[in-house]
């Protein structure tokens, strides 16, 4: 779709105030919890509390004596299909008495009552006796395969790419690096912990209030488990405090649960997770532990590069086969490689199930990648910007898969820009005179390139689409529907922009509803930073539609060319006319009873995909960023601190440009959280980090106080005015420079983040010793 | 549209199970006041209780100690414009302190409290300082002018229509009579009173649930007296247990009350009136008082007609002036006559405003004009059928309006069948013999003969036209959401069948929801027998897009021609392939990124008409009913009996076959209350008869023993597989049948309706004196 808005001045990358700040502000946005029904139950979970075991007995009889207790519901309460999964359905609902126990965070048993304190106590009461069995607990526990979880493999999904002949690549290498890195765990830290409240009714069937990033997963999960019809399932997302992925398939568990009771009880009922109870059952960032093997010309060229990377999927598949096949596509990174092998597997542990967060198992690799590339830049004496910029991605350059790129590539604008924007020489040389005469103290700059996939990509793209349902009131007012949910990015004012610029009506006109299935068919999830440009898309076609009867109802009143009908910010004219606002437009378009809705919807390109070879179109197009931080480490304590900031993204077109600096920045310090404080501990499967006194997230103090951004606007062609995503980009080009950052300052190599203190310490004693 | 269904066997016309038994039957189906709200305040209103004065005070401080009571909001406390009013906004919200309260019903306050009874209890404590004036009580009193009810004349509406040359047509007559009639007020008598539930929220501002016919009407009125935007103002029907025109504009007024205490108290609001309330404040059929002049020829034909026809509007417009032009064109009766003149005026009086009742002004016309003919046809001694088929419209004829008819003109077939129905000939003997054996209890045979022009003519083109929002769900259950609504009617049945035959799925896998304006631009009211029409039309033409992409998808993957690919009862297939469940289909289609939803739209043709001289095309089309009933009339008491009933409609196609016979059933056992029982009593201008034991209402005792119906379908090319309208005729042609029937019976004129035993006795003992 190529851009075509009118020549005015343009609601598309001006300055605008998001659409929803005064009602979140002011308190006025209604959360979950802010959801009340007459005669609503409060649930609470049984879990297993056990990494593995056989599950003999569930003896709610205690529980039950409890005054309050409206109800203890097991698996035998499931009216449909006691199973979960969106991928697949490996997972139960409630786990059955005979059934094992896969992880600690194991749901058995949902209990309501007439109050959140009753039924967590009664949770508490209800006794579970469960057999133990030996326990999964890491990735290479796994591999061996001597304790089996699912029956088969524990290395249950293995995806490749296979590209030139890397060892032809290698022996032409003047320098093979060969390295080990570790991503562990990240929570993703939502400030609204998962919440949902249910309603049975006549007309919907089941109707769901909640916390959600995919409302359509959850209505099909819950169609399953209810045994209705999706027309009997209805789903509408209730203002979201943050999802990042956590909200994707979990919320389908959920929900599950609480229907599961309010199904029973033929009451509505409400379940919100303790913080506790988030972070011990829902998903999280998935470990990986990589082995890079690149081969490098002595000039810096990227001749061959080998990957195999393990995820650790914990108990059950969840979202992990199709996280890894971001993983595969991003492992090799932003680079033009002619020969290029990678592995990634998936295994199965006691531990519980990762799933989607911000990057979707890119951060992981790209911070592996960088680190390799970084560590052959310092070998070969090669600039770090250099190097990057010999290797880059351009317009006609093949990725990792082999797919071709024939527009919209903005990776070199991103190097040369972040170049300019950090005085890359001048910081470099400052850092220098620093350590010079710092002895406890020692700074480090680090770069970081990436590339993103936009979208589900070739293993999504059957359910790579989105609708928009847009209606005009009589009153001139404008209501927007979307598949795609706003959960703090910012969707809501993208949207509102779309409408307002394709219409021409005041942006304060325009309402964004919260997403509802029941307006717009299956659009897919919220994920992928997908939103802006599938949403996005489906809003300008249908308000293009409409725009269209308006001009040609104008142009017939007026008697004018429909060529020369302007619409822009709530007045429609034709040439020098004096014009008429838009609300009298839609009057006479009302009384003319003319079609003032529309059902828009756009489907992906179709991708070609070998998924034996993995080779092919992975993605529709790709974001880049570039990324310096300047680092100081406290080479005492092993404490580091982010100084500095620079940061450039090609988001092809900053349909709101607030919104995307917002992304940046919010991107930026969740990634500093992953990279150096984020740290998940656990004993014998057992989350001891359960809430954020000990599991630690950046704050505001940690924030760098030179933070600058800079955008690059590559427009891709089938994005509305050219726009790709943000969302994920934002986060994943952090760790690597941060962990470069840390090994230039320690002229150490960081293989393992979180580099909390205490790793950073071993890593600088280790050498020492 | 031409009809383009499959030749295998339709869901069209077969007999199927009303959609929303089920649920009607066991009572899952909610009502306005099944509908709670955390947090929810009951309301109940303050009322004038005087016909006519100023309100200098509302002293509210007696009722505000009442423990339990939350607020009493008046005019002071409207946010918006304190007027309401469909078509001229004549009415106050609140009546202020200073204004005229115009009738007994006028509402003055809004007490909210902790329940119903505390909220009635205080609305009474609530005193107010009327000084009273002298009222006009009615039609002559107000035609004189001397009280003036709105500061201009009370006569404020004059419609008229000049056809021909009526002195001319008198000239030639041979026999002129002139005669005087009077129909009275009708309840509504829904099962279900008044009742909103109203809902102040974040995301869409304001949402009432109510038991309403015209969402878009509430949406417009809360809007205006609320001062927000539509798209901050949603309205969802709740399932509504009876309509009849008295929940068309009703409804905004309810819900303004209503939503007046949800904004000023931030809570919900729910409003269900008592019956004594619904009786006194809402609308009713409207007392019409008629002069009719009419000359025919000797051999019967009607050579000339001159009606002046005077509505009683009561103290507000509401729709008064849109239902007179329905008593306008209705007036002149079901027949072809040259020379035409027609005046309807529409007065105000100090009595509740009446408004849209089923037939919306004819009744009271058609009353008139078909006992004028029944009594040419008495005094010419011709066979009332006979005279009937000599004026009868048929193509090519032109109307008292002067239009053209084309098409779809069953009105001879409809007599032909009810003489073949009622076995005409031999019923007359019949009765005739029961007469010469019986005293004291007397038999009579009455004809009726109407036209019902279809939807809401050339006076209401401007808001004639409908949305359908259908979507399929990728387990192939199928939402359908129309901006009509059901209201016991069936029009869920009738659009459940289209969306199954349109696209092949079964009817049980569709499902028609609650009416919403969020999904469906304003689509007009659902009144005037237009719904099977135009939501139907919408919807045929949303499925008939699916339809073509499910076509397509199926050829393509099945490589076969897509005019051989066939659609049924959730198979489709292709020449002699197996086939494949739609179900599977659904599941291709939502893989391949198909839109599969549409927004279904359809406009009314434009009509051609001169409101100076009521020269025009009235409406798109019109339908026909001729029915015979059998009276007994106890001739000492004046009671009436209906015996015998035989009705046949033209109603171009019946959809659903059953629902059809119900609204056959139901419309005469309303026009028989209207007929004979149902008296609306006043004093002062206060209703005696407010609830219903003193208003009687038919029950099952009084239904006749012999009652049968026929259909014709003389199919209409715009309707729906040809389908007009039956809810109002359905009523339409009872009372001219039972009135006309009780005349043969008593040897007497009856000019009055409802014929009260008191009035029957008075008409025969007249003739005695």
């Amino acid at each position: 779709m190529k851009t075509s808005a009118p020549e005015r001045e343009r609601v598309v990358g001006s300055k605008v105030t998001r659409v929803d700040a005064v009602e979140k502000v002011t308190g006025l946005a209604k959360y979950a919890p802010d959801i009340y029904f007459d005669r609503m139950v409060h649930c609470a979970l049984v879990i297993a509390r056990k990494p593995h075991g056989i599950l003999h007995k569930i003896d709610a009889s205690r529980a039950q004596k409890l005054p309050g207790v409206f109800g203890i519901f097991t698996y035998k309460d499931v009216p449909g299909k006691n199973r979960l999964g969106e991928v697949v359905d490996d997972m139960p609902c409630l786990v059955a008495e005979g059934e094992t126990v896969k992880h600690y965070g194991d749901v058995v048993a949902v209990v309501a009552a007439s109050t959140q304190k009753t039924a967590e106590e009664a949770a508490r009461k209800v006794r579970l006796t469960i057999e133990e069995l030996p326990a999964v607990l890491d990735i290479e526990e796994a591999r061996r395969d001597e304790i089996r979880i699912h029956g088969s493999s524990n290395v249950s999904v293995h995806k490749k790419i296979r590209k030139g002949d890397v060892s032809k690549g290698f022996s032409r290498a003047d320098l093979i690096i060969e390295d080990n890195f570790m991503a562990s765990y990240q929570e993703h830290a939502y400030i609204e912990p998962q919440g949902v409240v249910v309603l049975p009714d006549t007309d919907y069937g089941m109707t769901v209030y909640g916390s959600i990033q995919c409302p359509y997963y959850v209505q099909s999960s819950l169609s399953k488990v209810l045994g209705f019809p999706m027309s009997k399932v209805r789903i509408i997302q209730a203002e979201t405090g943050g999802a990042f992925g956590g909200k994707e398939d979990v919320p389908s568990f959920v929900a599950s649960y609480a229907a599961v009771a309010a199904y029973n009880l033929k009451r509505p009922a409400r379940l919100i997770y303790p913080r506790e109870i988030d972070i011990h059952t829902t998903s999280k960032r998935h470990p990986v532990k990589s082995r890079y093997k690149m081969g490098f010309s002595k000039d810096g060229e990227i001749l061959a590069i080998e990957v195999d990377a393990y995820m650790d999927m914990g108990a059950y598949a969840t979202l992990s086969p199709v996280v890894m096949f971001r993983t595969l596509v991003h492992a090799a990174g932003a680079y033009s490689v002619d020969n290029v092998s990678v592995d990634t597997y998936g295994v199965y542990t006691n531990k519980v199930p990762p799933g989607a967060f911000r990057g979707f198992g890119s951060p992981q690799v790209l911070f592996a990648v960088e680190s390799m590339v970084d560590e052959a830049s310092r070998r070969l004496g090669i600039d770090p910007v250099d190097m990057r910029m010999k290797n880059a991605l351009r317009e006609g350059s093949r990725t990792s898969t082999d797919q071709l790129l024939t527009e919209s590539v903005g990776a070199v604008e991103t190097l040369d820009k972040v170049n300019e924007l950090s005085n890359w020489k001048e910081l470099n040389e400052r850092v220098e005179a620093f350590n010079r005469g710092s002895l406890f103290q020692k700074r480090g700059v680090g770069l970081s390139h990436i590339i993103y996939g936009v979208s589900l990509g070739a293993q999504g793209q059957h359910i790579d689409k989105s609708g928009a349902h847009v209606q005009i009131n009589r009153d001139g007012s404008v209501d927007v529907r979307i598949g795609g949910t706003e959960m703090g990015q910012g969707a809501k004012t993208v949207m509102a922009i779309i409408a307002a610029e394709e219409l021409g009506q005041k942006l304060s006109q325009i309402v964004v509803h919260q997403t509802d299935t029941a307006f717009v068919p299956d659009s897919g999830p919220t994920v992928a930073s997908r939103t802006t440009m599938f949403s996005g898309n489906a809003v300008r076609i249908a308000c293009k539609s409409l725009r269209e009867r308006l001009v040609k109802l104008y142009a017939e009143l007026n008697s004018c060319s429909e060529d020369e009908v302007e619409l822009h910010d709530g007045m429609i004219s034709c040439g020098q006319d004096k014009g008429m606002p838009f609300d009298e437009l839609i009057e006479e378009a009302f009384k003319k009873n003319v079609k003032m809705f529309e059902a828009g919807w756009y489907q992906s390109p179709v991708l070609e995909w070998d998924p034996e070879s993995g080779i092919g179109q992975a993605y529709i197009t790709y974001s880049f960023a570039s990324q310096v931080v300047v680092v100081e480490v406290d080479m005492i304590t092993g404490n580091t601190k982010v100084l500095e900031a620079y940061t450039v993204h090609d988001v092809g077109k900053a349909i709101n440009p607030e919104g995307v600096i917002g992304q940046i920045q919010g991107g930026f310090v969740q990634g500093m959280g992953y990279a150096l404080s984020e740290d998940l501990k656990m004993l014998n499967g057992r989350i001891l980090t359960d809430n954020f006194n000990t599991y630690i997230i950046p704050t505001i103090r940690d924030i760098p106080r030179v933070f600058k951004y800079g955008i690059v606007e590559d427009e891709f062609s089938e994005g509305p005015y050219g726009a790709k995503g943000i969302g994920e980009p934002s986060l994943m080009a952090t760790p690597p420079a941060i962990a470069n950052a840390i090994s230039r300052a320690i002229g150490r190599r960081i293989r393992h983040i979180p580099a909390t203190p205490e790793y950073v310490l071993n890593v600088i004693k280790e050498d020492a010793e």
